[in-house]
């Protein structure tokens, strides 16, 4: 692998959160240091089995998304859009070892998926950040490329998250620890927010909008959906609910925001959410294009935050221009 | 396909509950019956592009669990013990088309993946329960065959669930619809229970008991874990959690059980949870077993269903004799 990023990124990263102690991100729990030993489970990884600063220390990028065949696309394109030598195509899964989830690493740039769901990328994150830590990774920049249903806006566009909301509109992560109601901010960065909307004016095929996103533990009746094999309201019941969200802000809706804005904020990650949104919920709850039609889509947010990272390493050329291949 | 389990099955099913009307499953959905086509997103199916009648109508089993690769490996198991033709290696995928969930078809079984966790799995049940619907399927028993970690018993033994409780030991399943919550009881089949109580009884190679499953929505904090990212309490209140969670009659901790119980309750499948436990967590927090330990702990519960499958298809030979396969 060509290590030329290192020469192309910045020495200094004006935008990092003041919360960052020397870049490096921060694990809040004292009992690790003690640990002998550190098993990232259902990464298949592990600080005796692997060693974490030399396949990691220097990765600069982290993105994210649902879909395993997503994100191996996506860092398919990334090897491409970095010109990077070879076509890509044989990109090992790091995970390899674990059905969980998979990664791929292309330059300073990592893939990983997260299935569907707050439990879910609540599980990766944890060890990802574990990782990160044990790597001595510094000034990370973590990205959520994901799916999601639009509320009044044109199927297609793509959101930047600036605020993540639960099911009550709320900015807040709650969980229960040790039977305790714990609630988190969902604070998202908001220099990041600019830089990836600028980004987007170079890529006119395709609308980008900053909005609030909800964020739910349910696709079906969760997210208003009258399609689930359980429903007990009112299409009327339905439309209101979603003409609340959208009156408080809410852009687009999706299942894993919260949670990724509270663990990544905890943790001195800088983090954005960009979704493509698959319908508009004023109009329908199924998702009804083409498969052409929807994997068009889902390389819309990859091919916007493909345009940041090269902005940010200086890439300028063709940014935008391309497209990547379907999954 | 070979058929001959339709001679195998029992005309009756005493074990019924009273709410089962003719063993169909029940959709609560009004909306339902009113739409056109149903497609069934995330399982790559669908009422106009699939025959799902001729394609499910005789499912009589189905399994799920996290891993694709080990409801792969339990599909092939149940090729074997179930004496169909062939050595079951080219099962295909029957929701190839999409990678966020896995579906193989044995006989009368259909064996799926859910991903981990409440929304994934809540995702599949309402999409699964629908093509049960559509396909018309009567008297269908449905069994999660999961991994968890066990409270107080020895790492391997396999917990039947009696209830799935909630992280603060209460048997329910809370949702946020339309802004409300929503709660919901989980009760599980209590006859099935005994059923897969007596199978055990012909497999002296593991201990297998019966017991409360804690469903969780998160791996760490969430289950009182100290080697996450993020832990703000000490060893001592996390064994002071645990051990309450021990006398409410918690013996394994996992995170689809709630929910689980709660769509199957509803819709009126006959549901059971049967899990192995990779690690007693009041001894620690990490999964430290060899990959074939693991691997064999995981065949545990898929080697109990199979002796419950082939006692209720009238194949008595053999059960819990033969081992499956490593995935």
């Amino acid at each position: 692998m060509g290590h030329l990023w290192h020469l192309l990124l910045p020495h200094t990263d004006p935008g990092m959160p003041s919360t960052s102690r020397g870049g490096f991100v921060h694990i809040k729990n004292p009992h690790l240091e003690a640990m002998d030993e550190d098993v990232l489970y259902h990464l298949d990884l592990g600080t005796k089995t692997h060693d974490l600063p030399a396949m990691f220390g220097d990765v600069k990028f982290v993105c994210v998304g649902g879909s395993p065949n997503r994100m191996r696309a996506f860092a398919q394109f990334m090897h491409k859009e970095l010109g990077l030598e070879g076509d890509g195509e044989d990109l090992a899964d790091i995970c390899a070892g674990t059905d969980r989830y998979a990664m791929y690493r292309v330059g300073p740039l990592l893939s990983i998926s997260h299935g569907m769901g707050i439990p879910s990328v609540s599980i990766m994150l944890h060890e990802l950040i574990k990782l990160l830590h044990h790597a001595k990774c510094r000034d990370v920049t973590i990205i959520r490329i994901g799916t999601s249903g639009g509320l009044g806006v044109q199927a297609g566009s793509v959101v930047i998250t600036d605020r993540a909301v639960d099911a009550c509109f709320q900015p807040r992560f709650e969980q229960v620890v040790l039977g305790d109601v714990v609630v988190r901010g969902t604070d998202l960065d908001g220099g990041l927010v600019e830089e990836l909307l600028a980004c987007s004016k170079a890529i006119p095929d395709f609308p980008t909008l900053v909005g609030h996103t909800m964020c739910t533990y349910d696709f079906y009746e969760g997210q208003g959906r009258l399609d689930g094999a359980l429903c007990s309201f009112s299409n009327e019941k339905k439309l209101e609910y979603l003409k609340r969200a959208h009156d408080a802000g809410v852009r687009n809706i999706e299942m894993e925001s919260t949670a990724f804005a509270a663990l990544c904020g905890l943790c001195g990650l800088r983090a954005a959410v960009v979704c493509v949104t698959l319908l508009d919920r004023l109009e329908g709850d199924q998702i009804r294009a083409s498969h052409e039609v929807l994997q068009e889509y889902q390389q819309r947010p990859q091919r916007l935050v493909a345009a940041f990272i090269r902005r940010r390493l200086g890439l300028h050329a063709a940014a935008g221009n391309t497209r990547p291949s379907s999954d």
